[in-house]
């Protein structure tokens, strides 16, 4: 796509789904900043659900063609269609990239467009791009990861409760971690469908999903969890693939990992991909796997970059004010007199700067009494004044040591 | 860059170090790739170091400017004017875009040419290119993370150990991890560059090293490492740079977090990075971030940015054969009669079969006797069999259940 100047780009939308809405208000609410990455406005054209819109008119008012229905028919041949009249296209579909890949691809590069396709494996987390262009020319040994988010969760919840199977699964569709039919998910269907899509890239050969076998985690029993658990591991469902003996093993199966394995902290409906190479050591990136806004902003961040054509060259478009005084949450280590009334002297002072004990330890006795504290989240030159108060305490043996603490629990 | 079929692209390589050493035979090496992914072959034109070659000679002969000697005087006039003669640049150079970035980004805008700098920021891990790229038009609200490995090695090993400051300091230089005079490191100058770099591509707004207050880990002392370990909490030098009160806020301080942060198991020279905003919740990325390959492979993913101009449409290189038996550990379940000899007989079975066993637990007693095991590593084919020769056991109550393990220990 040329830089056409004030001319907006027409992007025709194919699904409104979950993710077709949320790219759609997506779209609109970041015009401006499409427009300041790209020097071109977006909008939509025209969107093809199953009841409303003719294919070929959105196709003839688009540029671009965002792909978002699922499935690979009529996906298939709407994405050729749009590709071989020299439109590029954006899909998040990866039973579509992981069964017709080929002639997609050869489809595109006839016509010399773009086929995008982030949003496809591991949702926001810009595992594609990574390969195909960070990493584009470097000699992958190996890319494996946690690809989907519903038996993440499933596994994740079964080991942290001793429930079983069926229970969780039940849990998880409440919460819509899981669908009514979870079979693509929990069988190993939908990991496999991704895993091939990512040997393509990092191997540079055809794979489709017909040649990865997967297993499931239908047959996980709560007693192998707790097993585990006395052996210091924990359970993911694992896609992998590699090269082995001069070619590629491409797998998806449940496996036991070690405490320190990069995957073994990533718990409930995450995503996580690794990748392997001499160059490059080992680079993990994880993230949310699905939700229809984070698929949609993968969507929009391919989109974008089909219209920046060449990467952007950094430009400032505000210049927002150096904030100075932010709050945070800190642990305070006092050195402390032996004597009764040192820890009321020192809440005292704290609170007289409006500073909150969240946790105090006491510690030693004599010449080695201390007190140990994490400190509620405040602003920080408040608690800089109660520390300079405390300084002047007679009580305490040395200065005051502070060091902040990230209160934040994740996940 | 356009494609001009098969003239070679020239590069001039600024800077013969570890970096720039390990780049030029890194190109060399990877050669037929960088010539399959961009449709030019790519060399060396000419190497600029402190003693050889002459800079207007380099310039003159080469597409592209590869920058890697390091401070300011002369990379910045070096950079400047490579820019201002039309040639798109690549540097790994993280103080001379935090001091002069508004300088240099204006004159690859004016000269309409790209200026690339991914191995400036946390080595091989591609933050830059995620954040510029996939998340161009995102609205995020926060970028933080580890983005100094020396630093991260200290702290690692004072809390693993017990050991003072100097001590690790010491020991850290003797293993290469921190250089004879680690100021720059131990400071958080080195990070607050980085931080410079990532917030002014996050928020759009011009940022410079001189507005980011930074502390280092000079002061922490191991009492605080041991109390912190009671608590829960583990320390890091995190850089922040998040959008505060209508503004931005960028620091560097020595930090703990709590058990459970994405941050918190990242160890040794390891690099993480995390971005927040609403639409994508939190994508986090780790790897080295160092090393001279490591470094060199990022300059390498950008000049192949740049020689491809677009993103490449994906094409396969080869046929590679998918390899079906591979090698695995397992985890083995056994439910068994409570009888002496049983242990005794199933490994006789494993031993046929050539199968060994790592560890074993053996639990219950009566109908609820157990056997609980992990098996080395051996092909899967091989395992299959062995497991088809123990569900002939009398002695067992079930079938078997095995789940792989990866055996393999991070960091």
């Amino acid at each position: 796509m040329g830089s056409e100047g004030s001319k907006p780009v027409r992007i025709g939308l194919l699904g409104r789904g979950t993710v077709g809405a949320a790219f759609a208000r997506l779209l609109e609410e970041r015009a401006e900043a499409v427009a300041a990455a790209t020097g071109r406005r977006a909008e939509i054209a025209g969107v093809l659900t199953r009841g409303e819109g003719s294919f070929e008119q959105i196709l003839a008012d688009s540029d671009l063609v965002v792909e978002l229905m699922g499935g690979t028919d009529p996906a298939r041949e709407h994405v050729l269609a749009a590709l071989r009249a020299g439109k590029p296209v954006v899909t998040a579909n990866k039973q579509l990239l992981a069964q017709h890949g080929d002639e997609l691809f050869a489809a595109a590069r006839a016509a010399g467009v773009q086929l995008r396709f982030e949003a496809a494996v591991a949702g926001v987390i810009p595992i594609v791009r990574a390969i195909q262009e960070s990493f584009g020319v470097t000699e992958i040994s190996k890319v494996f990861g946690i690809v989907n988010g519903t038996t993440n969760f499933i596994l994740t919840e079964m080991a942290a409760s001793g429930a079983g199977y069926d229970e969780v699964l039940a849990q998880a569709q409440k919460l819509g971690y899981a669908e009514a039919d979870p079979s693509d998910d929990v069988s190993g269907a939908d990991a496999a469908a991704k895993m091939a899509i990512l040997a393509r890239l990092a191997f540079h050969t055809p794979v489709t999903l017909a040649e990865v076998p997967f297993e499931g985690i239908e047959a996980i029993q709560p007693d192998d969890l707790a097993y585990a658990k006395e052996l210091g591991l924990s359970l993911k469902l694992l896609g992998v693939a590699e090269r082995r003996d001069g070619g590629v093993s491409v797998r998806v199966f449940p496996c036991f990992l070690y405490r320190g394995h990069p995957l073994a902290p990533i718990e409930g409906p995450f995503n996580a991909v690794m990748v392997e190479a001499p160059a490059i050591t080992e680079v993990t990136m994880s993230g949310p796997g699905a939700g229809g806004l984070q698929t949609a902003s993968a969507v929009l961040g391919d989109v974008v970059s089909i219209l920046a054509g060449e990467a952007p060259v950094h430009e400032t478009r505000s210049e927002l004010p150096m904030v100075a005084d932010v709050t945070s949450s800190f642990y305070l280590h006092l050195e402390v007199a032996d004597r009764p009334g040192v820890l009321a002297q020192v809440a005292t002072v704290l609170g007289d700067h409006e500073v909150s004990v969240k946790s105090v330890v006491q510690r030693g006795a004599g010449e080695d009494a201390r007190l140990v504290m994490v400190i509620h989240e405040c602003l920080e030159s408040r608690f800089a004044a109660a520390i300079e108060g405390l300084g002047e305490l007679d009580e305490l043996r040395a200065p005051p040591r502070s060091i902040r603490v990230i209160e934040e629990q994740f996940q």
